[in-house]
């Protein structure tokens, strides 16, 4: 088989990139290890920047995040026992994010692939990435028991922190940046209206909590848990009582209980790999970055790495010009690294640490009262938040 | 004796609170366990904020800080090799500092309190603090080996963190936050012309570097250097040639060195003790809080504690009212955590941390570089520097 650019993973990242390949004329091949329901079952970040559904108008798949999805203009803090909203449409001279399911995004490029007849490979196993130090970079899998081989133009990697594109990579290749925070995330899918119109990040003695949501009637809820913690330990009703100690009292009248979709811990953690490009092979996404979730930048990164590359491909493709992927790498890595601070931020505002004692938590709270009483240091927030430019 | 406000410690908030005072027909006695000549000996910091301004002027000591200070509108951060300038003047709607030393203005405070022929006890011994939960606080001392006792209606607290205000109050009344940092500021004072017309903050892969000044002629330079070094490990030659490597080479050019007056290392602490007032005693300046001298804060805190602690007393004394007193604490707390935040933040992105390793550099070039390039980031940094509002 021979095709212009193989993707590796039909995750959001993978599938994105393809469609946007696919309507540039660009022809491509997605190569997956798991199966199309495996990757539907990955319950993830739900929260869309402005960029990423100008990525799907793009790649013509957002009808439905647009007719079902819900813009949000602000979210709100919670600390010391007070709700404090940060008004991102009027500080961002009106941006906003729309709140839709990573689920969903795929489940939308999934069929939009389908529909245009392109070639997924799922369920593919022992797939290995050959020669991108040449022009002529192939791609290795396995599939019911046959061997295939695809040669290529270019590899895109998009699968993710434990995929094989970087594990590729000569070690001595690579620079390595990871932290590790001493917590994670417990979270709760359910099928109950969320407790407010907006997201609630909450800094409070007994940790932090996320309330967030996937449409009018499922709710996406999260607790800090020590890393240590196991799902086993909690029920439903331990989840609903302790989510319900960590909110202030109107919204915990609020609160609507029922029983969990879906219960999991997830561990939380910064990490970068530089650079992002390889000769022939490119890394987009969690291959190459992992933020923790706190600001909801994950899904969103990728989908700026995708848009660069699928730039940097078109313009090879139509300019015969090296430009766009000769900066690959850099453009991300600015941009990654904005995003990974702000996400580091986040997250060291938000939780409780251990190890910082009772001067850490004063300085949360002398950090959260002057964010929400100064204007630029909110406007510093929002913009963040709805995402920084592309500057493409 | 008898006085209505006996004041501990003739440093600039002593001696600032006492003028105040006096402006106000409040009598009051400043006394200070070392010779006035020791006080003027220690050189401590130089950057003065609008407020501390409107404090001299309002207690009549501005004239010379007016004449002979340098009124800056900017500073500049030096990173990955680079200067950038934060233009606080126009960013904040035109606010300024004024680099005006501390030495030269508790100079300006001990001759203004000596034309005004007021009660000042240098070298005090064994000075101790009564009753101050009664209504007849009592403050007594030995001077030339004998013993005197001063009854007020307030005792000030502005005796610094080694004072014996704070040691008066029983250690369960206190609650002490702090944390210290795993390095020190090694600091020389140079009759040289500074380096640039603004202070240059310096964050560089061989540690913190700060350029300042107190006049055209004469500088003051910082470096970062371990928590366990020593002054005798350094010369004049050494730390020139030291301070030379972590400029750009502009900068580095430009550099003149000469012999220095004085060399000291500073190791560096935030602190704070809650609450401020215990009874009719007051802590203000470094008696309740002490924060690293990143972003120049330590002064202009004492100097806003001032102002509350002034206006609390004219208001009792005027009005018979006690809501300064009442609020005092709290007023100044507010201000004083939003300060201790910002000089930990200034601090943590310009310093190198041993312990956060590679990961923490990049965070804070990521940081530096989004900083420098948000108007909303730049805009948070300046109003903190120029110093926030007090809102009394």
């Amino acid at each position: 088989m021979r095709t212009q650019v193989a993707i590796i993973g039909a995750g959001p990242s993978g599938l994105l990139l393809g469609q946007l390949l696919h309507k540039a004329g660009i022809d491509n091949i997605v190569i997956e290890r798991q199966s199309g329901d495996y990757v539907l079952g990955r319950i993830r970040a739900g929260v869309l920047e402005q960029i990423t559904m100008d990525l799907l108008e793009q790649a013509g798949v957002a009808q439905r995040a647009h007719a079902e999805g819900l813009p949000h203009d602000g979210f709100e803090l919670l600390f010391k026992g007070e709700r404090h909203r940060i008004d991102m449409h009027k500080l961002t001279g009106g941006k906003r994010v729309m709140v839709y399911g990573q689920t969903e995004v795929t489940r939308d490029l999934m069929a939009a692939r389908a529909a245009a007849g392109l070639n997924t490979v799922y369920e593919a196993s022992n797939v290995s990435l050959h020669d991108f130090d040449s022009q002529q970079p192939r791609v290795r899998y396995e599939k019911d028991g046959v061997q295939h081989e695809i040669t290529c133009d270019f590899i895109a990697g998009c699968d993710g922190f434990h995929g094989v594109a970087r594990a590729s990579v000569p070690a001595s290749a690579v620079q390595l940046y990871e932290k590790v925070y001493p917590f994670g995330w417990l979270g709760v899918l359910a099928d109950v209206p969320p407790v407010g119109e907006e997201l609630i990040y909450a800094n409070t003695p007994r940790g932090f909590a996320l309330c967030s949501m996937r449409s009018h009637t499922r709710s996406r809820y999260y607790l800090q848990v020590p890393s240590d913690d196991k799902v086993e330990n909690w029920t439903d009703t331990l989840f609903w009582e302790e989510l319900a100690r960590r909110l202030d009292p109107a919204a915990r009248e609020r609160l609507v209980t029922g029983p969990s979709l879906e219960m999991s811990i997830a561990p939380l953690r910064s990490f970068v790999a530089e650079p992002m490009r390889f000769g022939q092979l490119f890394l987009a996404g969690d291959a190459a970055h992992i933020v923790p979730p706190t600001g909801a930048k994950g899904l969103n990164l990728a989908a700026s790495d995708v848009g660069y590359l699928s730039s940097a491909f078109i313009e090879h493709y139509r300019e015969r010009s090296q430009a766009g992927i000769d900066h690959y790498s850099a453009r991300c890595l600015s941009r990654i690294w904005k995003a990974e601070r702000f996400s580091w931020w986040f997250t060291s505002l938000m939780h409780r640490f251990p190890e910082t004692g009772e001067f850490g938590q004063k300085i949360q709270e002398a950090e959260l009262d002057y964010l929400v009483n100064s204007e630029a240091a909110s406007t510093s927030l929002a913009e963040n938040y709805v995402g920084l430019p592309m500057k493409l």
